[in-house]
């Protein structure tokens, strides 16, 4: 690809000149308002309270301004400029803009790596030109920036004549323009308060980390939301995604490009590589990143998070005035994971004293008024207080009719005198609810998610301690590189080296020997006791089992001798070329249940230590856990813990504690190797063997990188 | 529970003069407009054609016609009556409408078996007095139902002063009256087409299944969507799904109740008891009944199902003015299983000559017109067009900002003039496309699962001959019962029994034989040939392993003695007590895979037959595929087929072409014997073994029904 490299730790320096200006300039502000350039200009001038410089080749007045014809002659550097001109132009400017001292430049340009090799060849040139002048780059082919907090409206996504939106908490990052525009739209509607909204392009310069990494340290910034495609900087994407965490402020990302169609698509629109999904799941679960799989989750995550509410606890209180409602609601908020406690007695006397009479509803919660309540705003507001203040109760989820009235102002004046999490489901969106920013649902279901987000967010311990405190081990690695060096020149390294290297790192394998004939064969496997298994180790049979080259179960001398014999004949008879190192002679370990545990290197994320059910069942269920090294072994037992969703730790037959921690301990040990021996391409430890409390990994193999 | 049976047969019997009428009256009709019976009164009269008489004990004028004081005084015997008078009333005027000859009564009055044992005790009279003088009832604690077509508004779900909503072919059908209406208030703001809406409340007489089976015949109705929380007549149920599919109308269920805390909301609102969800869900997706889990999504599916469009194949064609937009509608189409295929060179090249010079988009599909095509109507019409007609196209995807204007016009024009289904993508709903019924939706994901539902409902193929045409054989249900008789008064059969019944019933078992002393059981080894299971025999011990009671894998003469010694010294020390039947000495079956069969009787469906993956992964994994008895051996072939998503047989170590057949041939066996021997309550075969193209039960239980 034409993607250039960023100037390296370049991440978010200069950012603040670019993306907090305090003087503005635009080359190529048109004074026809139904242009591009007319309508950023306009956009401009209308938001910002500091200088607007017109530049136009043609000079001459832009939309009443007088225009320079140069960026050379502007009065000041001014700390961004944006940029629209034809994309030939575009390297010359950018030039400028670096003679000038210009700060940075929003370039909505297009034209540039989407158009093909000469498009990309221009844009090599704005990076060359970028970098030589210090001069950050958002763009090119992007719909430009809003800051409103700042007052900067450098973009077209909106028109110039709606009016501008109240600035809030929310922060919205998209490479995408036009989808990002068009998530900007329909946030608005949806009553999300949005203080930013980046587009960032074809990313020459300046990339959706960067910018997520500028922003997370804004004070006003608290919930940052990210529509991805490509990820060009994964260390400072993760190194948000940390502080994030860290600032206690959500960060929701919505990934386009997971499926082969979408990939297909996104190279042919920005040129870009998609990287893999499931390394992406694997790191944003990780780091608390939020992944929702559509643009109205997100929407729906960040009208919950904005006004920044926590719980202590995951107990939903649902008030409505239909049972079939509260029925639903039960189930969804049961299906994300939210408790729906029976109300205490005393609480739910007191509502009855308020009900109608005669009443036929419920006050166990649901709490179903019946629809006479209604018309009865009094008992309406004293039910829903009475819902919210229960001492059972973290968070709220009230069904209405959108319908302004009583009911709703009670709604309203209920909302802002509480500090629980209120997720409200109406038939529509009211402009009074969002006005007063009460967070609204058009679905039970979105509600109830919306809200077991927030005790996700409240109530996760994430541990980052590993990420920043690890150190490899240079001891320890000498002496597996030590072990490694008999397979130098191999692609692979052989079943009982590979198994000795991982031993050095912790991981527990079967007792075993190397035998090199029928005799040596027989003294270890007396030696090991019980039955053992016998494998022709070969460089040229990394595959054992398809060449016969393996033996299970085998007890006591005469059939040790036997099965020995037996193998070598096969072995010689199916791969007569193969070169015979020596026969290993292992414990046959107790299995309950078998685990896989593998070492991959993604293209994007690095090392990435997957763990799995084993056997037959890795290629049926497919599903594996994973983490990105490094990571702590209580990172890993935790991911062990949750692996099945769970189930595979609940299970009475499944993971016990103690094997869970032993589990995590060979994906710790994958991941310290991993960082420590970059020679190391791929490991794949399959099966691991569970009984009893402890496990042993049974077999393993090394691959080296090419 | 209180709910009354329903007269044997009644189903759809005399809804036609309850649910069609060409006369009514409304007892409890007020003049208050403010109250339920002034609300309902003026819906009746506002919309329906022919006669409306008000009855009103206190006599007088009811907005502005002369009321009568009783049923029994009205000019002729309507076909029916709305009863909104206070619950003690209710039984004498249902007896009155009996006497009077009233088809059927709307029964809109809450305080029944809602409001506790006495309400319960008052809606008995109320079923009591409609049996005896044949009034078909709907309710009692509804909120009554619209029928737009006849010009019924016997309902105050929508209020009398707001417009009344074009018919459509639409029905909607709901337990709760209060979630109806939303639903109903829901539906119609989002742009359906409503023909119907019913509530059926308590279901005193008339269920949710009688109205479904009485309104999948009517012509108008072309999609039906039910919210169910009970399921009261699953027969009926069962049949109005199969006629749907018959007649190729749509049946949408939104099931609440799923979860222990919905079922406790359901219990206490309209005190019904809530079935099996995991039932439910196998039991609609072997009629046919699109399970949706949210709201919206049923609103979604009824949206695009409402024009009555059909595909052959499952092709999408995305066009976008946003690749960001077309990235992300590319994955949402594959992830719901839908192709994204690129465009001939044909059509790519006829789209390049309207597109704007120069192009930075994309033709290849998604194609990506680029923003400045929304500029230019005529290219944005002929894109349009081109996607629409390409021969690679079966449906389209468009994705438009939500603004009226050219583009919106052509699309109405392009949808109305095409055949192919279309689902628009829209920041929001805009009036001139709902108006022209172009389904619209405000997230990717959501069009992109609307139009994976036509293609599902185009493209499937059910079978529901064995439901009709399937017969017991009473032969092999007496040479069953002479097989189990051995077992009479016990709670369980033996394993060589279940073993014996279920072969034949065609299920392939493990070849064994019983034997009642070691000689006998060598003998039987050495007559199997290979290793051997040794189980013991005992009514007394169901759960074998628990207490030694088997022995596997036991190879020669004197190992089998050695095995069987142990054995039974094993099993008289840690159960001393159990009376050993004999000794079971079966063939070890090759196995690659296990898996697991069981029949339950579901409480609302009846027999089920369930096949898992079997061993430990049961209990992990717990997820099965089920279907209802009885069925054939190609519906079951096919459930086998989609197990775990259609992994288990994709994979290249699942299960194969013969295997799968085999399998389905265990179901089927388990499906007649549930049905020819009802003294039988469960069976659990497991495991089944499964290698080189067969299978074979090694271990089945059967439990009698106590």
């Amino acid at each position: 690809m034409n993607d250039p490299v960023p100037a390296p730790g370049a991440g978010t320096a200069g950012l603040d000149r670019l993306l907090s200006p305090q003087s503005i300039a635009m080359v190529g502000a048109s004074d026809n308002v139904g242009s591009i350039g007319g309508q950023v200009f306009a956009n401009l001038v209308r938001a910002f309270d500091g200088p607007v410089y017109p530049v136009n080749a043609k000079g001459g007045q832009v939309q009443g301004v007088t225009a320079s014809t140069s960026i050379m002659d502007l009065p000041q550097a001014v700390d961004m400029a944006v940029v629209a001109v034809p994309a030939p132009h575009v390297p010359a400017v950018i030039e400028a803009c670096g003679a000038k001292g210009v700060g940075g430049v929003t370039l909505i340009t297009s034209g540039f790596a989407e158009a093909g090799p000469e498009g990309a060849a221009l844009q090599d040139e704005v990076a060359a030109a970028a970098r030589r002048g210090g001069v950050r780059v958002i763009g090119p082919n992007c719909i430009g920036y809003m800051n409103l907090a700042g007052g900067v409206m450098a973009n077209f996504a909106l028109p110039p004549t709606t009016p501008l939106p109240p600035t809030g908490p929310v922060a919205l990052v998209s490479q995408s323009g036009g989808f990002g525009s068009y998530i900007t739209t329909k946030a608005i509607l949806a009553g999300l308060r949005l203080g930013w909204f980046v587009s960032t392009g074809n990313e020459v310069d300046v990339n959706i980390a960067a910018v997520l990494r500028y922003l997370v340290e804004l004070e006003a910034t608290r919930v940052l939301m990210v529509f991805s495609e490509t990820l060009r900087d994964p260390e400072l994407f993760i190194d948000a995604a940390v502080r994030a965490a860290e600032l206690d402020k959500p960060l929701v990302l919505l990934k386009a490009g997971r499926s082969d169609e979408a990939a297909r698509a996104a190279l042919s629109h920005t040129a870009s590589i998609v990287g893999s999904a499931r390394a992406m799941d694997a790191v944003c679960r990780q780091y608390g990143v939020f992944v929702v799989s559509t643009m109205e989750e997100m929407l729906d995550l960040g009208m919950i998070f904005q006004d920044g509410r926590r719980v202590r606890d995951r107990r939903v209180g649902i008030m409505t005035t239909s049972g079939g409602a509260g029925v639903l609601l039960a189930d969804a908020s049961a299906s994300v994971g939210l408790a729906v406690p029976e109300l205490p007695e005393d609480e739910q006397q007191a509502m009855r004293d308020v009900m109608p009479v005669p009443f036929y509803g419920s006050t166990t919660n649901p709490v179903d008024t019946t629809a006479q309540v209604v018309r009865m705003p009094e008992s309406f507001e004293k039910v829903l207080n009475a819902v919210g203040g229960s001492r059972v109760v973290d968070m709220i989820l009230p069904v209405i009719w959108a319908a302004p009235g009583p009911t709703t102002d009670a709604l309203i004046e209920f909302y802002q005198s509480t500090a629980k999490p209120v997720a409200i489901t109406s038939t529509a969106w009211l402009d009074v609810l969002q006005e007063a920013g009460v967070p609204t649902y058009t679905d039970p279901q979105r509600a109830a998610r919306a809200l077991a987000a927030v005790a996700q967010l409240s109530l996760r311990s994430l541990d980052f301690s590993t990420l920043s405190s690890w150190k490899p081990d240079r001891v320890r690695a000498e002496s597996a590189r030590a072990l490694l060096s008999t397979a130098a020149g191999r692609p692979t390294v052989l079943e009982s080296t590979s198994k000795e290297v991982l031993a050095a790192y912790g991981v527990p394998v079967t007792r075993e020997e190397m035998a090199h004939d029928v005799v040596e064969a027989v003294e270890a496997a007396l030696r090991l006791g019980g039955p053992v298994a016998l494998k022709v180790m070969s460089y040229d049979l990394p595959h054992k089992s398809e060449s016969g080259a393996i033996r299970l179960g085998v007890k006591g001398a005469d059939a040790v001798v036997a099965a020995y014999e037996d193998m070598m004949a096969e072995v010689r008879r199916r791969a007569p070329d193969a070169v015979i190192e020596g026969v290993l002679v292992s414990e046959m370990a107790p299995s309950r249940l078998e685990l896989t545990c593998g070492l991959q290197r993604d293209p994007v994320f690095g090392p990435i230590v997957a763990v799995g059910l084993g056997g037959v069942l890795i290629e049926i269920l497919s599903e594996a856990s994973m983490l990105r090294a490094p990571f702590g072994l209580e990172e890993a037992r935790r991911l062990v813990g949750d692996m099945m969703g769970g189930r595979l730790a609940r299970s009475p037959r499944g993971l016990g504690e103690a094997e869970q921690v032993e589990v995590a301990r060979v994906m710790v040990g994958l991941s310290e190797l991993s960082l420590e021996l970059e020679e190391i391409a791929e490991i794949d430890v399959n099966p691991i063997l569970v009984a009893d409390g402890s496990v042993r990994a049974a077999d393993a193999l090394i691959v080296f990188a090419p």
